[in-house]
């Protein structure tokens, strides 16, 4: 038997998604917490994708085969998770899936969302830790124009790190880019099949650049054709992304729309 | 020379505002920083009164005398200061006042709210520290009448913890309690000359009792009545809780209403 489990978490005090040595990551306290469940059996997760520390989900997908013994139905592991697991991290769904689902490979794409959060006022200890805070006005415009020329398929080795390391294949396909505007905020969501390591982080950067107005929207498509790493500009911190979904349909991609602030939607 | 310093303060990792023994406090932290940036220099700060654990403030006020030397801004104060502090406090402002300015003794008022999340969904891992989240549905319409037998001066032992320790005098005086809605929050909002220890929490309990319809809205009344403690129902989390602001003239205090979720107020 298979489960598809959907998670929400609020990333700051975690290094990450994924098992590191000797750090707190989201992937290792649901694994504890279900191999509690399942009367100290191993569990492993495996994520639809990593996130980095501090960044955020409001739709992670993740799959594991449960132990035959004891039998715990899908209904009451999300309760009972949902009741050990620290206030941080939140259990949407557990559903049984097909014993071949992927939860990386099968997934048709990702929305990701990066927050920011214009000059003034602050944000304060509230919101600081789910936005990026702009001390130069930003131009939303500058930004939905210079986010046109990603559209597409593109070699992004201007906008990934390490890529030497892995050797990954550096081309990528991003469907939608949409820019949204509540209160005090700008939203960038990036709707794509799959992302490079850091690769909105870092396309964030070089776009906050474009948006602060000290350069050309033209300029991030100067840069990706480029395909160096070097002409890019600083990567944007962690915790003003949050993954919004893991997409296994097309339909249910093409529908997302971000309707609200990320860290409002409801659970 | 005298300060007088305003402060949001996210209530999560902290014993509350007052300095406690081996416990992280907000007071202790910001003392801390203050000697920092004071060459050492030992520095009390008071407050206008004390929060819970887990509480939090929008608008908390202290006062403290800046040493002599080094001569630091108020200005520049806040700056470094919002350097160095952890992200879950923040200096809004700070200004020179007279050296008689008792950040306690010369409030006229403030004023708090209690967030409560109504049933469902759930509030989930973003929003969670800053709600209490009832299972049972809400009828803001009796919370509102409930509220009202609340409004005056009167002896609130009912609503009190710690009285017979204190021997605090229990007659309080209550100017306004307001009921807003935003989304799928309840937000009630207390603005009174002073309150008791726990008052706010112990009052949103039986508040609670009678909005998910276990009572009728009079039962406030009763219990208030009763001036004993054991007809009041159990405590609401501090979590739910914030100290919205610390009035010192009464212009300002009667000007104060709540325009959206405590957590979305900028700094």
């Amino acid at each position: 038997m298979k489960y598809k489990i959907k998670i929400a978490y609020e990333g700051t005090p975690y290094a990450g998604w994924q098992n590191q040595p000797n750090r707190a990551t989201v992937q290792e306290v649901i694994e504890e917490k279900l191999s509690y469940l399942y009367a100290n059996q191993k569990i492993t997760i495996r994520g639809a994708g990593r996130t980095d520390a501090g960044v955020h989900a409001l739709g992670m997908s993740a799959s594991f085969y449960p132990p035959s013994k004891p039998i715990i139905s899908p209904y009451k592991l999300v309760k009972a998770l949902n009741c050990i697991l620290p206030n941080s991290i939140y259990i949407k769904s557990i559903q049984e899936v097909d014993l071949e689902f992927d939860a990386r490979f099968d997934a048709v794409g990702k929305a990701y969302t990066y927050v920011l959060c214009k000059k003034n006022p602050p944000p304060g200890p509230f919101l600081c830790n789910w936005c990026y805070h702009i001390t130069d006005n930003l131009d939303p415009e500058k930004l939905r124009k210079a986010s046109q020329y990603l559209i597409g398929k593109h070699d992004f080795s201007s906008f990934a790190v390490a890529l030497n390391k892995t050797k990954k294949n550096p081309v990528r396909k991003i469907y939608r880019i949409d820019v949204d505007e509540f209160e005090n905020f700008i939203c960038v969501t990036f709707i794509g099949k799959s992302f490079l390591y850091k690769m909105i982080r870092t396309l964030m950067g070089t776009l906050i650049h474009v948006a602060e107005g000290k350069a050309d929207p033209v300029e991030v498509k100067k840069i990706l054709d480029s395909k160096d790493r070097s002409k890019a500009h600083v990567t944007a911190p962690g915790n003003g992304l949050f993954l919004m979904d893991v997409f296994y349909d097309d339909e249910t991609l093409k529908k997302f729309h971000l309707s609200r602030l990320p860290f409002f939607y409801s659970c």
